[in-house]
Protein backbone atom coordinates (compact mmCIF):
# COMPACT_ATOMS: atom_id res chain seq x y z
CA UNK A 1 0.00 0.00 0.00
CA UNK A 2 1.51 3.54 -0.87
CA UNK A 3 -0.90 5.85 0.59
CA UNK A 4 -0.96 6.57 3.90
CA UNK A 5 -3.29 6.32 7.35
CA UNK A 6 -3.96 8.61 9.51
CA UNK A 7 -6.44 8.40 12.46
CA UNK A 8 -7.97 11.34 14.84
CA UNK A 9 -8.75 10.35 18.26
CA UNK A 10 -9.65 11.55 21.26
CA UNK A 11 -12.85 12.09 23.77
CA UNK A 12 -15.94 13.48 22.97
CA UNK A 13 -15.35 17.33 23.06
CA UNK A 14 -11.37 16.93 22.81
CA UNK A 15 -11.60 19.13 19.19
CA UNK A 16 -10.41 15.92 17.38
CA UNK A 17 -13.35 16.73 14.26
CA UNK A 18 -12.82 20.26 14.60
CA UNK A 19 -9.53 19.73 13.63
CA UNK A 20 -9.77 16.92 11.25
CA UNK A 21 -12.50 19.47 9.76
CA UNK A 22 -9.50 21.93 9.81
CA UNK A 23 -6.72 19.61 8.94
CA UNK A 24 -8.77 18.78 5.23
CA UNK A 25 -9.72 21.94 4.70
CA UNK A 26 -5.67 22.79 4.47
CA UNK A 27 -5.17 19.71 2.67
CA UNK A 28 -7.72 19.76 -0.11
CA UNK A 29 -5.46 22.27 -2.19
CA UNK A 30 -2.49 20.15 -2.59
CA UNK A 31 -1.66 17.74 -5.17
CA UNK A 32 -2.60 14.32 -3.23
CA UNK A 33 -5.89 12.36 -2.92
CA UNK A 34 -7.52 13.24 0.16
CA UNK A 35 -10.15 10.23 1.40
CA UNK A 36 -11.93 11.92 4.62
CA UNK A 37 -14.03 9.16 6.69
CA UNK A 38 -14.97 8.16 10.12
CA UNK A 39 -16.06 5.43 12.51
CA UNK A 40 -18.49 4.42 13.51
CA UNK A 41 -20.26 4.83 10.20
CA UNK A 42 -17.74 5.02 8.09
CA UNK A 43 -19.08 1.94 5.50
CA UNK A 44 -21.84 1.60 2.87
CA UNK A 45 -23.79 -0.63 5.49
CA UNK A 46 -22.08 1.79 8.43
CA UNK A 47 -24.99 4.55 8.67
CA UNK A 48 -27.64 1.37 9.57
CA UNK A 49 -24.75 -0.43 12.22
CA UNK A 50 -23.76 3.06 13.52
CA UNK A 51 -27.43 3.73 14.36
CA UNK A 52 -27.77 0.70 16.32
CA UNK A 53 -24.91 1.29 18.11
CA UNK A 54 -25.74 4.63 19.45
CA UNK A 55 -29.50 4.55 19.37
CA UNK A 56 -31.18 4.24 22.98
CA UNK A 57 -33.06 1.74 23.22
CA UNK A 58 -35.71 -0.18 25.97
CA UNK A 59 -33.61 -3.48 26.15
CA UNK A 60 -29.69 -1.74 26.36
CA UNK A 61 -27.25 -3.37 24.07
CA UNK A 62 -24.45 -5.64 25.65
CA UNK A 63 -21.15 -4.32 25.70
CA UNK A 64 -19.77 -7.44 23.62
CA UNK A 65 -22.58 -7.17 20.90
CA UNK A 66 -21.64 -3.64 20.64
CA UNK A 67 -17.76 -4.47 20.53
CA UNK A 68 -18.97 -6.70 17.49
CA UNK A 69 -21.48 -4.25 15.56
CA UNK A 70 -18.59 -1.81 15.51
CA UNK A 71 -15.87 -4.20 14.63
CA UNK A 72 -18.57 -5.17 11.38
CA UNK A 73 -18.70 -1.55 10.31
CA UNK A 74 -14.63 -1.34 10.77
CA UNK A 75 -14.26 -4.62 8.72
CA UNK A 76 -16.52 -3.61 6.08
CA UNK A 77 -14.69 -0.06 6.23
CA UNK A 78 -11.17 -1.01 6.01
CA UNK A 79 -12.50 -3.94 3.03
CA UNK A 80 -14.48 -0.71 0.82
CA UNK A 81 -13.10 2.55 1.87
CA UNK A 82 -9.58 2.61 3.45
CA UNK A 83 -7.85 -0.23 1.87
CA UNK A 84 -8.76 0.21 -1.30
CA UNK A 85 -8.18 4.31 -0.88
CA UNK A 86 -4.36 3.35 0.19
CA UNK A 87 -3.69 1.02 -2.33
CA UNK A 88 -4.40 4.02 -4.66
CA UNK A 89 -1.66 5.78 -3.18
CA UNK A 90 -4.42 8.77 -0.66
CA UNK A 91 -4.22 10.17 1.80
CA UNK A 92 -6.77 8.75 4.62
CA UNK A 93 -7.60 10.89 7.39
CA UNK A 94 -9.90 8.56 9.61
CA UNK A 95 -12.37 10.25 12.76
CA UNK A 96 -11.63 7.35 15.39
CA UNK A 97 -10.33 3.69 14.75
CA UNK A 98 -9.14 0.86 16.67
CA UNK A 99 -7.74 3.49 19.41
CA UNK A 100 -11.39 4.06 20.51
CA UNK A 101 -12.33 0.78 20.75
CA UNK A 102 -9.47 -0.35 23.15
CA UNK A 103 -10.28 3.13 24.85
CA UNK A 104 -14.11 2.88 24.68
CA UNK A 105 -15.22 -0.37 25.17
CA UNK A 106 -12.16 -1.87 26.52
CA UNK A 107 -10.66 1.00 29.38
CA UNK A 108 -14.07 2.38 29.34
CA UNK A 109 -16.53 -0.44 29.56
CA UNK A 110 -14.59 -2.94 31.40
CA UNK A 111 -14.01 -5.44 28.18
CA UNK A 112 -11.07 -8.03 28.35
CA UNK A 113 -8.06 -5.82 26.13
CA UNK A 114 -6.69 -9.24 24.58
CA UNK A 115 -10.30 -9.54 23.29
CA UNK A 116 -10.37 -6.57 22.24
CA UNK A 117 -7.09 -7.09 20.46
CA UNK A 118 -8.33 -10.07 18.96
CA UNK A 119 -11.32 -8.53 17.27
CA UNK A 120 -9.55 -5.82 16.08
CA UNK A 121 -7.43 -7.73 14.08
CA UNK A 122 -9.90 -9.82 12.40
CA UNK A 123 -11.85 -6.52 11.33
CA UNK A 124 -8.91 -4.57 9.85
CA UNK A 125 -6.81 -7.89 8.70
CA UNK A 126 -3.59 -6.17 10.49
CA UNK A 127 -3.91 -2.93 9.26
CA UNK A 128 -3.03 -0.20 11.21
CA UNK A 129 -2.57 3.61 10.86
CA UNK A 130 0.89 5.34 10.35
CA UNK A 131 -0.10 7.91 12.59
CA UNK A 132 -2.10 8.77 15.07
CA UNK A 133 -2.73 12.29 16.68
CA UNK A 134 -4.63 11.48 20.27
CA UNK A 135 -5.82 15.12 21.23
CA UNK A 136 -5.89 14.62 25.13
CA UNK A 137 -8.47 16.80 27.26
CA UNK A 138 -9.10 17.07 30.65
CA UNK A 139 -12.54 15.13 31.61
CA UNK A 140 -13.91 18.52 33.02
CA UNK A 141 -12.73 20.60 29.81
CA UNK A 142 -14.10 17.96 27.42
CA UNK A 143 -17.54 17.84 29.78
CA UNK A 144 -17.67 21.53 29.53
CA UNK A 145 -17.44 21.85 25.66
CA UNK A 146 -19.71 19.02 25.51
CA UNK A 147 -22.55 21.17 28.17
CA UNK A 148 -22.31 24.55 25.74
CA UNK A 149 -22.33 22.44 22.21
CA UNK A 150 -25.79 20.70 23.54
CA UNK A 151 -26.64 24.78 24.17
CA UNK A 152 -26.20 26.00 20.69
CA UNK A 153 -28.33 25.64 18.32
CA UNK A 154 -28.64 23.05 15.15
CA UNK A 155 -26.19 20.17 16.93
CA UNK A 156 -27.26 16.67 17.49
CA UNK A 157 -29.02 15.76 20.84
CA UNK A 158 -26.46 14.35 23.14
CA UNK A 159 -26.22 10.31 22.19
CA UNK A 160 -25.90 7.93 24.75
CA UNK A 161 -22.11 8.13 24.83
CA UNK A 162 -22.62 11.40 25.57
CA UNK A 163 -24.68 10.96 28.84
CA UNK A 164 -21.97 8.76 30.32
CA UNK A 165 -20.37 9.17 33.79
CA UNK A 166 -17.07 11.18 34.74
CA UNK A 167 -15.11 8.09 36.03
CA UNK A 168 -16.39 6.51 32.55
CA UNK A 169 -14.95 9.53 30.52
CA UNK A 170 -11.77 9.59 32.54
CA UNK A 171 -10.98 5.46 32.21
CA UNK A 172 -10.74 6.32 28.46
CA UNK A 173 -8.51 9.33 28.67
CA UNK A 174 -6.13 6.88 30.68
CA UNK A 175 -6.94 4.00 28.34
CA UNK A 176 -5.78 6.52 25.08
CA UNK A 177 -2.80 7.72 27.46
CA UNK A 178 -1.36 3.80 27.79
CA UNK A 179 -1.86 3.07 24.16
CA UNK A 180 0.28 5.93 23.18
CA UNK A 181 2.59 5.12 26.25
CA UNK A 182 3.01 1.86 24.47
CA UNK A 183 2.96 2.88 20.86
CA UNK A 184 4.81 5.94 20.79
CA UNK A 185 6.40 5.92 17.32
CA UNK A 186 2.96 5.60 16.41
CA UNK A 187 0.42 7.51 18.57
CA UNK A 188 1.34 11.70 18.76
CA UNK A 189 -0.09 13.18 22.41
CA UNK A 190 -1.68 16.69 21.44
CA UNK A 191 -2.16 18.74 24.50
CA UNK A 192 -6.44 19.40 23.69
CA UNK A 193 -7.20 21.86 26.25
CA UNK A 194 -5.45 24.46 24.56
CA UNK A 195 -7.59 27.21 21.63
CA UNK A 196 -8.10 25.35 18.49
CA UNK A 197 -5.93 27.37 16.37
CA UNK A 198 -2.63 26.41 19.02
CA UNK A 199 -3.97 22.51 18.79
CA UNK A 200 -3.96 23.03 14.85
CA UNK A 201 -0.81 24.39 15.10
CA UNK A 202 0.43 20.86 16.02
CA UNK A 203 -1.72 18.96 14.05
CA UNK A 204 -0.20 20.85 10.76
CA UNK A 205 3.51 20.75 11.82
CA UNK A 206 2.47 16.61 11.87
CA UNK A 207 0.65 16.08 8.90
CA UNK A 208 3.50 17.99 7.17
CA UNK A 209 6.41 15.55 8.51
CA UNK A 210 4.58 12.30 7.96
CA UNK A 211 3.76 13.60 4.27
CA UNK A 212 7.55 14.69 4.19
CA UNK A 213 8.32 10.81 5.54
CA UNK A 214 6.27 9.37 3.09
CA UNK A 215 6.81 11.52 0.23
CA UNK A 216 3.28 12.22 -0.71
CA UNK B 1 -28.63 -22.69 34.21
CA UNK B 2 -31.42 -25.06 34.84
CA UNK B 3 -33.77 -24.76 31.61
CA UNK B 4 -32.45 -27.07 28.22
CA UNK B 5 -30.80 -25.47 25.01
CA UNK B 6 -31.99 -27.05 21.86
CA UNK B 7 -31.14 -25.80 18.55
CA UNK B 8 -32.08 -26.76 15.31
CA UNK B 9 -29.53 -26.89 12.45
CA UNK B 10 -29.50 -27.67 8.34
CA UNK B 11 -29.44 -26.12 5.25
CA UNK B 12 -31.91 -23.54 3.48
CA UNK B 13 -34.60 -26.14 2.36
CA UNK B 14 -33.97 -29.00 5.02
CA UNK B 15 -37.25 -28.46 7.15
CA UNK B 16 -35.82 -27.54 10.13
CA UNK B 17 -38.07 -24.32 10.70
CA UNK B 18 -40.73 -26.74 9.43
CA UNK B 19 -40.02 -29.30 12.29
CA UNK B 20 -39.11 -26.32 14.58
CA UNK B 21 -42.75 -25.21 14.21
CA UNK B 22 -44.29 -28.50 14.52
CA UNK B 23 -41.84 -29.79 17.77
CA UNK B 24 -43.51 -26.51 19.44
CA UNK B 25 -46.77 -27.06 18.80
CA UNK B 26 -46.57 -30.73 20.66
CA UNK B 27 -44.33 -29.09 23.18
CA UNK B 28 -46.92 -25.87 23.72
CA UNK B 29 -49.65 -27.87 25.68
CA UNK B 30 -46.90 -29.02 28.15
CA UNK B 31 -45.83 -27.92 31.19
CA UNK B 32 -42.65 -26.79 30.49
CA UNK B 33 -42.12 -22.72 29.90
CA UNK B 34 -41.51 -23.15 26.21
CA UNK B 35 -39.14 -20.31 24.40
CA UNK B 36 -39.07 -20.45 20.48
CA UNK B 37 -36.45 -17.77 18.66
CA UNK B 38 -34.37 -17.69 15.91
CA UNK B 39 -30.90 -16.52 14.48
CA UNK B 40 -29.82 -14.02 12.96
CA UNK B 41 -32.69 -11.90 13.97
CA UNK B 42 -33.49 -13.23 17.76
CA UNK B 43 -32.57 -10.03 20.03
CA UNK B 44 -34.11 -6.72 20.25
CA UNK B 45 -31.93 -5.22 17.68
CA UNK B 46 -31.86 -8.50 15.82
CA UNK B 47 -34.57 -7.17 13.21
CA UNK B 48 -31.90 -4.82 11.97
CA UNK B 49 -28.81 -7.09 12.11
CA UNK B 50 -30.45 -8.99 9.99
CA UNK B 51 -31.76 -6.88 7.71
CA UNK B 52 -28.25 -5.60 7.36
CA UNK B 53 -26.92 -9.10 6.43
CA UNK B 54 -29.48 -10.82 4.01
CA UNK B 55 -30.11 -7.42 2.34
CA UNK B 56 -28.71 -7.74 -1.51
CA UNK B 57 -26.40 -4.60 -1.47
CA UNK B 58 -24.72 -2.88 -4.30
CA UNK B 59 -20.96 -3.04 -2.38
CA UNK B 60 -21.11 -6.61 -1.02
CA UNK B 61 -20.88 -6.66 2.80
CA UNK B 62 -17.68 -8.79 3.25
CA UNK B 63 -17.48 -12.19 5.01
CA UNK B 64 -15.63 -10.88 8.04
CA UNK B 65 -18.23 -7.81 8.48
CA UNK B 66 -20.80 -10.35 8.07
CA UNK B 67 -19.50 -12.76 10.55
CA UNK B 68 -18.93 -9.78 12.98
CA UNK B 69 -22.71 -8.84 12.42
CA UNK B 70 -23.93 -12.07 12.85
CA UNK B 71 -21.81 -12.53 16.25
CA UNK B 72 -23.60 -9.31 17.54
CA UNK B 73 -27.02 -10.10 16.91
CA UNK B 74 -25.60 -13.34 18.81
CA UNK B 75 -24.18 -11.74 21.78
CA UNK B 76 -27.17 -9.57 22.18
CA UNK B 77 -29.58 -13.06 21.56
CA UNK B 78 -27.92 -14.86 24.36
CA UNK B 79 -27.73 -12.32 27.04
CA UNK B 80 -31.52 -10.83 26.26
CA UNK B 81 -33.25 -14.01 25.37
CA UNK B 82 -31.45 -17.28 25.71
CA UNK B 83 -29.86 -17.11 28.65
CA UNK B 84 -32.47 -15.75 30.92
CA UNK B 85 -35.20 -18.09 29.55
CA UNK B 86 -32.50 -20.81 30.74
CA UNK B 87 -31.77 -19.24 33.90
CA UNK B 88 -35.93 -19.91 34.56
CA UNK B 89 -35.80 -23.18 33.42
CA UNK B 90 -37.38 -22.50 30.32
CA UNK B 91 -36.95 -25.16 27.24
CA UNK B 92 -35.22 -23.13 24.62
CA UNK B 93 -35.50 -23.75 20.86
CA UNK B 94 -33.43 -22.27 18.71
CA UNK B 95 -33.79 -22.23 14.83
CA UNK B 96 -29.55 -21.42 13.85
CA UNK B 97 -26.98 -20.71 16.61
CA UNK B 98 -23.30 -21.27 16.63
CA UNK B 99 -23.05 -24.13 14.18
CA UNK B 100 -24.72 -22.69 11.45
CA UNK B 101 -21.76 -19.79 11.52
CA UNK B 102 -19.55 -22.61 10.97
CA UNK B 103 -20.96 -24.27 8.62
CA UNK B 104 -21.94 -21.04 6.21
CA UNK B 105 -19.19 -18.51 7.07
CA UNK B 106 -16.18 -21.09 7.70
CA UNK B 107 -17.01 -24.38 5.32
CA UNK B 108 -19.03 -22.00 3.27
CA UNK B 109 -17.51 -19.13 2.40
CA UNK B 110 -13.72 -20.32 3.59
CA UNK B 111 -13.21 -17.62 6.90
CA UNK B 112 -11.05 -19.83 9.01
CA UNK B 113 -12.19 -21.86 11.52
CA UNK B 114 -10.21 -21.19 14.13
CA UNK B 115 -11.27 -17.91 13.79
CA UNK B 116 -15.18 -18.47 13.88
CA UNK B 117 -14.53 -20.72 17.45
CA UNK B 118 -12.74 -17.79 18.77
CA UNK B 119 -15.77 -14.83 17.95
CA UNK B 120 -18.05 -17.72 18.69
CA UNK B 121 -17.18 -18.32 22.04
CA UNK B 122 -16.66 -14.17 22.72
CA UNK B 123 -20.34 -14.01 21.49
CA UNK B 124 -21.93 -16.73 23.64
CA UNK B 125 -19.84 -16.57 26.75
CA UNK B 126 -19.16 -19.83 26.20
CA UNK B 127 -22.83 -21.35 26.20
CA UNK B 128 -23.43 -24.28 24.11
CA UNK B 129 -26.57 -25.82 23.19
CA UNK B 130 -27.76 -29.34 25.15
CA UNK B 131 -29.15 -30.50 22.03
CA UNK B 132 -28.53 -30.35 18.25
CA UNK B 133 -30.97 -31.14 15.78
CA UNK B 134 -28.67 -31.39 12.06
CA UNK B 135 -31.35 -31.29 9.43
CA UNK B 136 -28.95 -33.32 7.17
CA UNK B 137 -30.24 -33.33 3.22
CA UNK B 138 -29.20 -34.05 -0.29
CA UNK B 139 -28.01 -30.25 -1.71
CA UNK B 140 -29.96 -31.27 -5.21
CA UNK B 141 -33.57 -31.90 -3.08
CA UNK B 142 -32.77 -28.89 -1.29
CA UNK B 143 -32.53 -26.92 -4.12
CA UNK B 144 -35.66 -28.91 -5.66
CA UNK B 145 -37.61 -27.50 -2.39
CA UNK B 146 -36.46 -24.16 -2.48
CA UNK B 147 -37.36 -23.58 -6.15
CA UNK B 148 -40.54 -24.64 -5.44
CA UNK B 149 -41.49 -22.90 -2.52
CA UNK B 150 -40.00 -19.77 -4.36
CA UNK B 151 -43.22 -20.60 -7.09
CA UNK B 152 -45.85 -20.72 -4.25
CA UNK B 153 -47.68 -17.75 -2.82
CA UNK B 154 -47.00 -15.90 -0.14
CA UNK B 155 -43.81 -16.80 0.30
CA UNK B 156 -40.86 -14.39 0.92
CA UNK B 157 -38.66 -13.45 -2.14
CA UNK B 158 -35.07 -15.60 -2.47
CA UNK B 159 -32.48 -14.14 -0.20
CA UNK B 160 -28.50 -13.86 -1.44
CA UNK B 161 -28.18 -16.96 0.39
CA UNK B 162 -30.70 -18.98 -1.74
CA UNK B 163 -29.00 -17.55 -4.65
CA UNK B 164 -25.48 -19.04 -3.74
CA UNK B 165 -24.18 -21.52 -5.97
CA UNK B 166 -24.56 -26.17 -5.15
CA UNK B 167 -21.07 -26.29 -4.58
CA UNK B 168 -21.37 -23.32 -1.90
CA UNK B 169 -24.19 -25.45 -0.25
CA UNK B 170 -22.19 -28.88 -0.88
CA UNK B 171 -19.46 -27.29 1.06
CA UNK B 172 -22.13 -25.65 3.90
CA UNK B 173 -23.60 -29.61 4.25
CA UNK B 174 -20.11 -31.21 4.40
CA UNK B 175 -19.14 -28.38 7.07
CA UNK B 176 -22.82 -29.30 9.30
CA UNK B 177 -21.65 -32.86 8.99
CA UNK B 178 -17.96 -32.15 10.34
CA UNK B 179 -19.43 -30.41 13.41
CA UNK B 180 -22.11 -33.51 14.15
CA UNK B 181 -18.52 -36.35 14.01
CA UNK B 182 -16.53 -34.04 15.93
CA UNK B 183 -19.67 -33.75 18.22
CA UNK B 184 -21.58 -37.28 18.29
CA UNK B 185 -22.71 -36.59 21.93
CA UNK B 186 -24.35 -33.47 21.30
CA UNK B 187 -25.21 -33.23 17.20
CA UNK B 188 -27.96 -35.93 16.16
CA UNK B 189 -27.79 -36.15 12.25
CA UNK B 190 -31.62 -36.33 11.04
CA UNK B 191 -32.16 -37.48 7.32
CA UNK B 192 -34.03 -35.02 6.31
CA UNK B 193 -34.95 -35.82 2.70
CA UNK B 194 -37.91 -38.19 3.51
CA UNK B 195 -41.53 -36.96 4.28
CA UNK B 196 -42.19 -34.07 6.92
CA UNK B 197 -44.11 -36.64 9.53
CA UNK B 198 -41.25 -39.46 9.19
CA UNK B 199 -38.56 -36.64 10.30
CA UNK B 200 -41.11 -35.60 12.82
CA UNK B 201 -40.94 -38.62 14.21
CA UNK B 202 -37.01 -38.78 14.95
CA UNK B 203 -37.80 -34.91 16.38
CA UNK B 204 -40.51 -36.30 18.72
CA UNK B 205 -38.07 -39.23 19.91
CA UNK B 206 -35.25 -37.16 20.19
CA UNK B 207 -37.24 -34.36 22.15
CA UNK B 208 -38.86 -37.13 24.72
CA UNK B 209 -35.43 -38.37 25.45
CA UNK B 210 -33.59 -35.01 26.11
CA UNK B 211 -36.34 -33.72 28.20
CA UNK B 212 -36.29 -37.17 30.59
CA UNK B 213 -32.63 -36.94 30.66
CA UNK B 214 -32.83 -33.33 32.22
CA UNK B 215 -36.01 -33.97 34.18
CA UNK B 216 -37.20 -31.34 32.14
Amino acid sequence: MSGVFITFEGADGSGKTTQLRRAAERLINTDVELVVTREPGGSSAGAEIRALVLETRDQPISPVAELLLIEADRAQHVQETIAPALERGALVLCDRFTDATVAYQGAGRGLDLELIATVNRVATGGLQPDLTLLFDIEVEEAMRRLAARAGSAGEDAPTRFDMERADFHDRVRRGYLAIAAAEPSRVAVIDANRPVDEVGGDVDRLLDEIRCRFGI
